[in-house]
């Protein structure tokens, strides 16, 4: 028998209307004869909502309680589509993160998903019945204490889920109708992928395309678990994310990002060591990096620039006034008015010349071009904040993704 | 050092400014240099509002999903009062049913608590914590299946935690004063008694006396803990319900209840086993009678009337009309416009003629009794529910409680 996991967001499930069509399509799978376990996000607004009222008691809340908190929130949604399904006449039965076995580390809000013990999800299946898993949550199993997985944790809750049980498909059912060539919002032109592989969808993701979050896509291509990414308001097929693909593509889609910033360190002095005495206290304070680029000047002396998510600018600009201090550096700033634009396909690879034409493109719309960053599929430029939407729109219009050049299965 | 067992209801912590100043009274009874177990409710109208939720999706939803669905709602609260408190500068932990070791029954929605098994709580004290425990909510230990307590389980949960742990009190914080003679809304000179026993209180509680659950009382009765019943508004002393009374009323106080029916069987045959014939069928389907009265008439047939809460009048009716083809007895039917007036006192046992001046005073103000019913410590008249009122003035009157006549200690 057939074992498929789908996955429900908050909108799918923000109101009792909406929860009784996400069961009827559960049921619609059930009845087809798959055995079912669905994981569900909270309602709507719901952690919006909480995270106001925790706002409104204290400023800087402690994050275990915030994690115990914030998991009520799915303990509604998956209760009352519990009952949604015992109205639809399907047996089933909801089970929090920690009864589910979702085994994490110790960081609250922001837990990695260790291990899954699955036994009570098992036995739900074994019974017959639809297993409902709460996402986002989990438990450490050293200190019992709940944890919650931080943004994308649901969609990790089903991959993870999907994995351990060997199910044949992830669903991840969602507002939209899968992976885009690039954001339908600036690009109307832009069109719905079939399909990609998981290392072109880890470089969207990683790059700001927002369907997916990285850790979901690198579960599913660890344990190779196929995930379909489609909307939860029709039936129609949306995007299929797995390891071989029917047809691939030169470039599979433009992503973008304007979530960064760029931060400088000017005239460090040009000596070895100088970027490790820089990024070494950058990853101790836990600041993530993204892009990095050095220039050499021609007086001995050298800037650094990096980009990093807005929210940890702040921390990234007083590590860096403390090395300028230390090495005799100029000084360091940051610039919040940066965007990212990302070229993203795997047959890049075999494929000389991408990388060009992409500057060629963005210097024909006037664009100019301040940080660059590669891989072996994807190509990214950080230019201004203002000028993202002509990047992608440019770079959309030259490549016409998926552009498609050999077939590689039947 | 002293340990405190506090109980906030729902009212109590019904917004972040009301959860504010229950944090404010706790971290001055921690300052004060007691260790502190709070016992939480769902803030204000949490649970009725997921119970409307609930009822937008399903008929009769399972009873394990509600209770699923309604945990959430002391998860949050009691999240929220821990974050409250860190505000205060106190150390503190919440902790749901199941991690504080609130072992029950497996009867979803009704279940009662079976076993405490307090290590993580003795744990949080032992680190010096505040410790904040979900009210109304357990585990199954046998299933580990989330049940609910049902009416009146946060003040079971308080109470049962404090006979665990040894506590030195537990204070029950709600919306009014304290015990009082009677409804203050009913009879304005009605007054707060400053202590009553276990025993007078039992019967208040199963009176109709809605200020305490009798089986929290039972809880206290049993395992000897001290309850005091106070407002969470000021600091006044409430009432202390405890084992042994300073001062020892003959009656403590006058309870009523308008949420019962009445159902009499007719002409049933006059010959032994009658009783047992319709009791016992009932009892099998759950119904909880309270009051049962048989008159026997003159021509070999009796009627027997008893008393059950207006939710299993239906029940009861159906069960005493197949009592009725069964037996051949006349008819059966339902009375929902009663009420019951009941006068407490332990000093009664020792005081006769109590009765008497009970049926006097009603009869003074034309109010006629239905039924009778009397314990060592009670006397319970059925009258009409519009008499209800009339009746608990009169009888205020007539014994003025609490009316003390001995000193039993110093």
């Amino acid at each position: 028998m057939a074992l498929m996991v789908q996955k429900y967001g908050g909108t799918s499930v923000g109101d009792p209307d909406r929860i009784k069509n996400v069961a009827a399509r559960i049921a619609a799978t059930r009845r087809g004869g798959s055995d079912v376990i669905v994981v569900v996000s909270a309602m709507g607004q719901t952690t919006d909502e909480l995270i106001a009222l925790a706002a409104q008691i204290a400023a800087d809340p402690p994050k275990r309680e915030m994690d115990m908190l914030l998991t009520a929130g799915e303990r509604i949604s998956m209760a009352l589509l519990a009952m949604a399904l015992h109205g639809e006449g399907i047996a089933a039965m909801s089970l929090t993160g920690s009864q589910a076995g979702i085994m994490t580390d110790a960081s609250h809000g922001e837990a990695k998903i260790t291990d899954i013990r699955g036994t009570r999800v098992q036995q739900g299946l074994d019974e017959g019945k639809v297993v409902i898993v709460a996402g986002f949550q989990g438990v450490d199993p050293e200190s019992k204490e709940i944890t919650t997985l931080g943004r994308g944790g649901s969609d990790a809750t089903a991959v993870a889920l999907a994995a351990a049980h060997s199910a044949d498909a992830c669903e991840i059912y969602t507002d939209v109708d899968g992976v885009y060539t690039a954001d339908p919002r600036l690009v109307p032109s832009a069109r719905k992928l079939d399909e990609v592989s998981f290392e072109e969808m880890l470089e969207l993701s990683a790059s700001g395309a927002g369907v997916l979050m990285a850790r979901s896509v690198e579960f599913g291509r660890r344990f190779n678990v196929p995930i379909h990414v489609r909307s939860s308001f029709h039936d129609g097929e949306g995007t299929w994310v797995k390891e071989e693909t029917m047809e691939q593509a030169i470039i599979s889609g433009i992503a973008h990002d304007t979530s960064e910033a760029k931060v400088t360190v000017h005239g460090m002095p040009d000596q070895p060591g100088v970027a490790a005495a820089l990024f070494e206290p950058l990853a101790n304070d836990g600041v993530n990096v993204d892009m990095i680029v050095q220039n050499v000047s021609s007086d001995g002396h050298t800037d650094i620039s990096f980009t990093v998510p807005k929210d940890h600018a702040e921390r990234a600009l007083e590590v860096s006034n403390r090395v300028v201090a230390a090495m005799g550096a100029a000084r360091a700033d940051v610039d919040r008015g940066i965007g990212k634009v990302s070229l993203v396909g795997a047959g890049m690879k075999s494929h000389p010349g991408v990388a060009a034409k992409v500057f060629r493109s963005l210097a024909d719309a006037g664009i100019n071009v301040e940080m660059i960053s590669t891989s072996t599929i994807r190509v990214s430029c950080v230019v201004r904040a203002d000028k993202v939407d002509a990047a992608v729109q440019a770079l959309h219009d030259e490549f016409k993704p998926p552009m498609i050049f050999e077939e590689v299965g039947a």
